[in-house]
């Protein structure tokens, strides 16, 4: 078999959904052309390959490039005074008048050109590309005006031109509420539906819609409302819901056939059956849960007991998580939530890429996908998930380079 | 005024004790000569330096290089797969039996050479160093015997000459039973105060003498001879002291003047007086905090109220905080703890400096230190803090270098 890259003496952890546990492979082989997988598989098994080039990894594990399906890495400013003012007990009022809360990150990304948003980004994707992610979700939704968050999808889509990286854009009109439609919610969610969502679908600038159901986002009938106008041009949807109370937000995203539904730590039975219905995944966040010192966790037993899908990511966003390691992710979800070794690590790559509706590219290692690898320098994957605050990425592979 | 190098136009947090905050300077300069510090402060008041080196700091923040003051980084193997099946519903039974628990570390200790301890500590090393440490503690406890005790600090040592930082090593016999001495403590604490604390005392081996004073360690009048056997060989002493119930450890320890009495989780007022009066730092733990799911955190309030100093340390050991991130640490103890950025920054500075015994050298920005500094890409300190898995060090001087 022809191939531009073998790497040999490897062992696999492909997450290939047939095999049981993360599909591991003791002596493997993956060959790479034109950047997908040609082979893999053990090494015994493996034809003759007449590659360009052969790697040898001493016997270093491989698994899947990592995904991280839902950042806001995409931001203007950061939050680290607000912290600072929190920690001295300082009162909402004091915050608020400090330039604090969701408002200042509006204020912030407005005020930011397009490059300064890509600038400001880098070093947080940098963190990220540096612990072997290959594909990362980002979020608009700090603009809040079409102008505003047509320039954050914009510079989200550039960030994949300037790093080797696949970035999959998420339109968040519905985050919040800006000023300027203060007591008129229902005004904004016009602008949304009617300006925003056809404008970045005209330029091709989401691969999905996004909104945040809750008493201090929109309700079901707001998000209704977007889901409707996503639909209508097309686009897949996901919901940010059920994170500070249970407004059956997950079981509306399931009936719009959504990608996922992200937190999820007030979500209750009606929503996880809605969910498994509709094969809708359930992305969970535990860097927003560890940060805002939430005490409920999300209902794990139950999500698996009705096989819903476990994603996770890092939700990088500079209010509730300034968390950057995809890996700190893995850890806080088995320490915090007592998802296993192998649901962390299918959570970030073969579920996190069910989660952006790309599982039949990304995801595994299996002949067909897109050869995004990381390989790493430890002696068991459990690694990956016990350390805190420890890379040991050995080397990154991204479309077969 | 002569001098080898001058960093200039940078942020100072000097951390110096007679001023308010982290001693701030807005426009400071730091000059060193032969390893010290010849002269900090602001801009305006500085002499004329006559420097072989001037480094334009951009406005970069510079604060004093960290200080880890309570690691076991030496250690053989580690606890992943332990980890996976305690996710996995595990027994004890079952764990001991796949060989968990700190007596397996103590095998894979013993079963190393030191240069095999050496070469597995360096990776961790590294990643505390890459943060900007420049001084970490070390501690034995995994020997449990005289041989590989001294064995383990001699590769703490050692690992002070391989890399540029210091390492200041406490002899830790007492961290836990060896099976050789099941049921008899009070013979292998014998072995510890009439033979191993003189052949490390006759090396050169420790800078301080610690226990495990818990009722799966050592009881109050085991810790006691201990610490006497210290003192008879001139080693000062510190304490793990109520991890996990309060055996009064806290208050014996500072009836040594212990340099510090460490984790504290469930420490009385008693003790809090005893410490306040003693000068005994108290070092938080979070990561070990977070890690074994403790839901009782120190008495922060009535150490602050009390003037116990605090520090702050990754407690870096395979069995309850696999951690290599001292700035993870700061956010775990803002987060968990509800220390101020301030104190944060405090503890891993200054009052580490303390807790190690040398706060005349290093961990504040000051005349006559240790020119020790961390030189960071930050806008204000408190990103230090707040954010989780990202690492804006710039450069690390390591005594003037
Ligand atoms: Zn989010
Ligand atoms: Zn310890």
């Amino acid at each position: 078999m022809r191939c531009d890259r073998v790497w040999r003496n490897a062992r696999l952890a492909t997450l290939a959904p047939g095999l049981p546990g993360l599909g591991e492979i003791d002596r493997g082989v993956v060959a790479a052309q034109n950047g997908q997988i040609a082979w893999a598989g053990a090494e015994a098994a493996a034809p003759a390959f007449e590659a360009a080039e052969t790697i040898d990894c001493e016997g270093r594990w491989i698994t899947p490039g990592l995904i991280d399906p839902h950042t806001h890495l995409v931001h203007g400013g950061d939050r680290a005074h607000e912290f600072e003012l929190r920690l001295t007990g300082a009162s909402y009022e004091e915050i608020a008048r400090a330039g604090g809360g969701i408002v200042s990150t509006m204020a912030a990304t407005r005020a930011a050109s397009e490059d300064e948003l890509v600038a400001q980004a880098l070093p947080r994707l940098d963190a990220l590309i540096a612990e072997g992610a290959t594909t990362i979700e980002i979020k608009s939704g700090y603009g809040l005006s079409l102008e505003h968050e047509l320039k954050s999808l914009r510079a989200a889509r550039r960030l994949g031109e300037v790093r080797p990286v696949t970035i999959a854009t998420t339109f968040l009109g519905a985050h919040a509420l800006p000023p300027e439609f203060k007591d008129d919610a229902d005004s904004y969610v016009d602008l949304v539906c009617r300006e925003m969502i056809p404008a970045v679908a005209a330029e091709g600038l989401a691969d999905a819609v996004d909104a945040f159901c809750e008493g201090i986002g929109f309700d079901v009938e707001q998000t209704r409302r977007v889901f409707e106008a996503a639909k209508a041009h097309g686009l897949p949807v996901k919901l940010h819901a059920e994170q500070l109370s249970n407004l059956h937000g997950a079981a509306l995203a399931a009936g719009f056939g959504a990608l996922s539904a992200d937190h999820l730590e007030h979500l209750d039975e009606a929503g996880i059956a809605a969910m498994a219905k509709a094969g809708t995944v359930a992305t969970l966040l535990p860097g927003a849960y560890y940060f805002v010192r939430e005490t409920k966790p999300p209902p794990v037993e139950a999500l698996r007991a009705a096989g819903v899908p476990i994603a996770l990511a890092t939700d990088c966003n500079p209010g509730t998580s300034p968390l950057t390691s995809l890996l700190l992710s893995l850890n806080m979800a088995a320490t915090l939530f007592r998802l296993t070794v192998d649901e962390c690590l299918a959570g970030v790559t073969r579920e996190a890429a069910r989660a952006l509706g790309r599982q039949s590219d990304i995801g595994t290692i299996e002949a067909g996908k897109v050869c995004d690898l990381a390989i790493w320098d430890i002696e068991r994957p459990a690694e990956l998930v016990y350390r805190m605050g420890f890379n040991p990425l050995h080397t990154r592979v991204w479309r077969g380079l």
